[in-house]
């Protein structure tokens, strides 16, 4: 790997970002000031000569420094950051799940480095409130200095997004243009390219869908549980028919909506319609996907279900961060620019409206939908997980 | 100011970090890559070449790259940049602190500068729980290869304590030694300047001197204070005397107890008494600063007065959150470290001690034990405030 | 004040709090203990006889306890407990805000409850992560017994909504029902009644239009305003207009764009089409209380306006952090829920829809769109605060 | 069950919610209005009548509101709130616990339930951020007529800490007093109960101590663990003993603090040595605790181990949560209350104090001290996991 930052003589060697995300290595730094050879100094451990001396504000080299310029270059400065160390877990969740099998004792290093990236999620929202400690005739007093540079263009930001699984189709596009327009050429293609890699989701899927349990020789858990959601359904059905406290016009409307969500309900049954709806986007998941996310979430008591559907609870909470880390940002922008567009080359509505589009995980959101209590709740043979077979899939 | 980073034909200019921040020494900056005359790119501008490239694993250097590492730098590199950052506001603060008058108008700054302190602070307490998702053993896989690195030599964290206003008396010795003697010469340096110069605690010790309401030719805060105080002692005393259910002895203990608070609370009418105290350590406000924290504290409703006590309250709020950061820091070398001494050069008893001794403004803190309520307070004279002198002192 | 519950003529049943804790069931409330007459007991300060015997779950009355059922009903009450000290809160900053003329000394107590108000809110947004602890499966078990009861139906959040300013014609209706019909009979006339009462967006507004520093006999701050931004523009259009590196048709549309902001820009000097927006519903704020926020906004620095621009900042604080909570409200229903209408009477969308629309003092956060730089800003007239009249208006 | 309060015969006062909140008094607690039989309203299932009513302030009993008691009040039911949802948690979880074996399939509700009071305890935590919006000065207005009543009567706080492990003999002692003694007799009782009955430190210590894995009849964890030990620290001695550049005055320096680690690794294989500090307080965890406490640690990978190692470490977070909770605690009453022992009855030196000294589970953050890292970890035997008989201990 090349030089990432070199002297006058270097040819400006370029690196590029995935090289370093991509595998957690970290290609030769400059030369640290000379030191004694045989220890380490903190200070050139974290190259603090090159990222104390990284911010170098445009208005002062317009003739007057803006005190906040220089908060702002930090506070985006920390944000790259940890954009970089969530592409570096990401990647190496990734590298676990593209496995034919996931050996059962890589499943809690999937586990803890996930809810690592939901930590550092939970520290960018708080973020906003260092931020938003800037005001906006703070900003104004440099904001035009920095255009056409936004926000927009941050390409990590970018690589997050599609490795988690967005998909291009439900990007929005501005005034026409794709988001790739705005990036320098090498960041483009680096973006294009994690558009054609398998995602997160994508591995997630296809680990989800292989599911042993799910369907075995002599069990199939769709017919069991079909079953009992219909017995459930006629409960319910007649204890509406035979209420004593309604009329014939409530009891009609009673049933009508009592019968739609049943027709709602069945959508989990009807495999092929599911397939359709994934091709019209309505859903992500495979239904044999989906199927065995409803199984972990109902039987996650079974000790070998426990983390994996520990697993499937933090994919919904690292969705949920996200979300809610656009609102507050959407928010931010608001307050910060009004509500013309500005530095950030994307004004609020944009960023509101990504917020509920741009959920990968959704479809996790979604099993709730489905669920019976545990009454109802159909029994697991009672050999189904004899055998080590369970530990690796 | 000399440019921060130069084109290719700038003699490595070299920009000493005082002159970003206020003196902490830094080397050349490399030059940046080339990039378009006149365009600025979001990944330019913040020099991310430099930032995510700065994460140079010394495992991987060692042969085998232990993932943790690379997450363990990026959370010291950014506890580092927001080091930096509350290092230039603090000077800010400071700058406009050291003023002979300071107007009126500047006191807004000042107040929203030292709450962004106090904003990033919390979110390096909330950091805590993105460090906490590394596991001891995690740690213990790279941990060696640091030694005899640590964070106890963070010169920027040591220029923070001294320019907030910690005293080198007050400090812990590690094994008799002093803590420069960890840092390089030249950090050494700064941090002894630092100690040497007015800190933050003194600038706010002389600017509530200076507050004119306190005393003037016909009012004298102290005489009418102490009036009110006597008479309010006064009635407690009268109650627990003539107390029907009180029998002899345990009227006695009573009142033992109450002279004792009393004599407690004269504490702040003893000039001299005060002045011994700070001389030997028990204090470290003057007498006269003290007085104008507890004017501040009783009148804070005078408009003039509303922006000078909030002054007052986040300063409170910052000695609090970095005593929590300490103990919280404390807590997490315990669980990491266990009670060996570790690469951190520095054990849990060590971070846990400091939490409680460094305190600058405890003094502050000590306000509420020399309050009366409103109903006990006295009034201030109808003229106090006329006249614009207020405005600036 | 008469006894909370229970009489001298119950049989006063004696709860050992032990009996509620071990076994999560809730038993007949009980009369309190006697208690020695002239001492106070913090457990009888505090209620919490009536407190900690306030959870009856449904389900235990069904025959058998569902553990979350008890977590479920802590967590509302909790909230309800907060929704009301915010009511506290609100009530006395409106009866402070009603006055004819707010006295300068009273503005220090308004923002400091207000801020209050803003740091329960985010309580309770850190609160939906203590609720999400509970899942979707969980909440199936007991869900059923509580409908149709649902959080749809808490007239404490109806009546925070209606006093910070939210008015009806801006209310989602659900299935075209008013809001107030899911409401008990004196609930609903609680919350009529506070739609037809002044809010705080009301009294705000009503405040910020007698601010009385924006015209005075010689000085009309929308004229030299208007000359200042006039005079901005005219720059930036001959910039565009001789960019030598720009082409015809670039220029052109450049142009377009710039003069499109200037337009816009340039409806806060059109009092007419401002006042026609306000009735359209586009606006709320008045002309004249809009120009306020706008000087309050630029002129921050002068002492006399220190706070009220801290009291403008809390109130965009409030309304961004009651849209957070909005915004993760919807999500948590949505994991929690699925996405069909559930025991809370609301889904996903409506909640989130609610996010959106349901900011009453939205028009804050657009003053960033007027607001010109510091450089920009016309100066002051050195007269403009003399005399002792800005202390109270 | 029965009626929680009020009955048909009682003369059913209605108060309307705005008689509450409007004024801050709180009148008599009425009865519940008459609801139709057959529909649950959300005001009645969370008992709102009572909570909403349960607010006295003696202020105003003593003829004047102050504003803050109100707040004050609401403060501490909330935290009372959350206490007893603790209570239910970690009664649950003991309830498990104290099986003779616990079956697999129960240890994902353990580790769930642990996390929601570890969330609740970080709720609690942010909570005082709202509590320290009330000043000193706002305090004193009703401070004093508060005594005798003290936060230190908190009986469900004194159940929590028995409950998680805190011993009697570890606790401070106020004056000499027994913290029973400022309970009311029947609140003592319960405390005292809680203090003979096991706790969940007793039932993790008995589960831990029954871990099949540590040895068997092939195989001996320690003595394994020792060897590795042995050979590592083999290694460490070499290199020092010959280091180039060491003289012999430095290596013997660096060898008697390597042998003084050594020794105190050492304590983890004398069982004996081990006994003798658990029967003079220095340690808690039995031995054979200890040692799966370590070897959980050193093999949590393995898919039996992943859960069981969750457990450890949520047992750390709570523990660690509330040693911060009472180190914010101890803070917040300092800048109260200053350092006059205040209503809190127990100034800022006894909750700092405690702070250190009440963690139940400090022993398990002992665990890094013995881990070597996994390059030196012994490798387990293949067949140690084979048979379903791990599932359930």
């Amino acid at each position: 790997m090349t030089k990432a930052a070199g002297g006058s003589d270097d040819k400006a060697v370029k690196v590029p970002l995935n090289d370093l995300v991509s595998d957690g290595g970290c290609p030769v730094m400059a030369a640290p000031d000379a030191m004694p050879s045989d220890t380490l100094y903190y200070w050139d451990y974290l190259h603090l000569d090159y990222l104390l001396n990284a911010q170098t504000p445009k208005s002062e080299e317009a003739g007057e420094l803006v005190h906040d310029e220089y908060f702002f270059i930090v506070v985006h400065q920390t944000y790259e950051l940890w954009f970089k160390q969530i592409l570096v877990e990401l990647d190496s969740v990734m590298a676990i799940m593209a496995q034919e099998r996931i050996p059962g004792r890589e499943l809690g290093t999937v586990l803890s480095r996930l809810r690592r990236i939901n930590q550092i999620q939970r520290l960018m929202v708080g973020q906003m409130d260092v931020l938003e400690t800037m005001t906006p005739l703070d900003f104004l007093d440099f904001r035009s200095l920095l255009l056409p540079a936004s926000g927009f263009q941050s390409v990590q930001f970018r690589l997050i997004e599609n490795k988690f699984g967005l998909l291009e189709r439900d990007r929005l596009h501005i005034e026409g243009h794709n988001y790739v327009a705005t990036l320098r050429d090498d960041h483009g293609q680096m973006v294009i390219l994690s558009e054609q890699t398998p995602s997160l989701f994508d591995h997630v899927e296809t680990w989800l869908a292989r599911l042993p349990f799910v369907r075995t020789e002599s069990y199939d858990f769709a017919t069991e549980y079909e079953k009992a959601a219909s017995e459930m359904h006629a409960v319910g059905r007649a204890k509406i028919e035979g209420h004593p406290n309604l009329n014939d016009d409530a009891r009609r409307k009673q049933l009508e909506a009592f019968e739609s969500s049943v027709r709602r309900f069945g959508a989990v049954f009807d495999k092929e319609s599911w397939a359709q709806d994934v091709r019209e986007g309505g859903r992500r998941f495979s239904y044999d996907a989906f199927m065995a996310a409803l199984f972990l979430n109902l039987y996650r008591e079974e000790p070998l279900l426990q983390v994996p559907f520990q697993i499937l609870e933090v994919l919904i909470d690292i969705d949920e961060i996200l979300t809610l880390w656009r609102q507050r940002h959407a928010l931010m922008a608001h307050r910060m620019l009004g509500r013309i567009t500005g530095s950030a080359g994307s004004g609020y509505a944009y960023l509101d409206e990504t917020a509920k589009r741009y959920m990968p995980f959704k479809d996790l959101f979604d099993v709730a939908t489905y669920l019976v209590s545990r009454a109802e709740r159909p029994p697991l043979p009672a050999s189904l997980f004899s055998g080590a077979d369970g530990l690796s899939w």
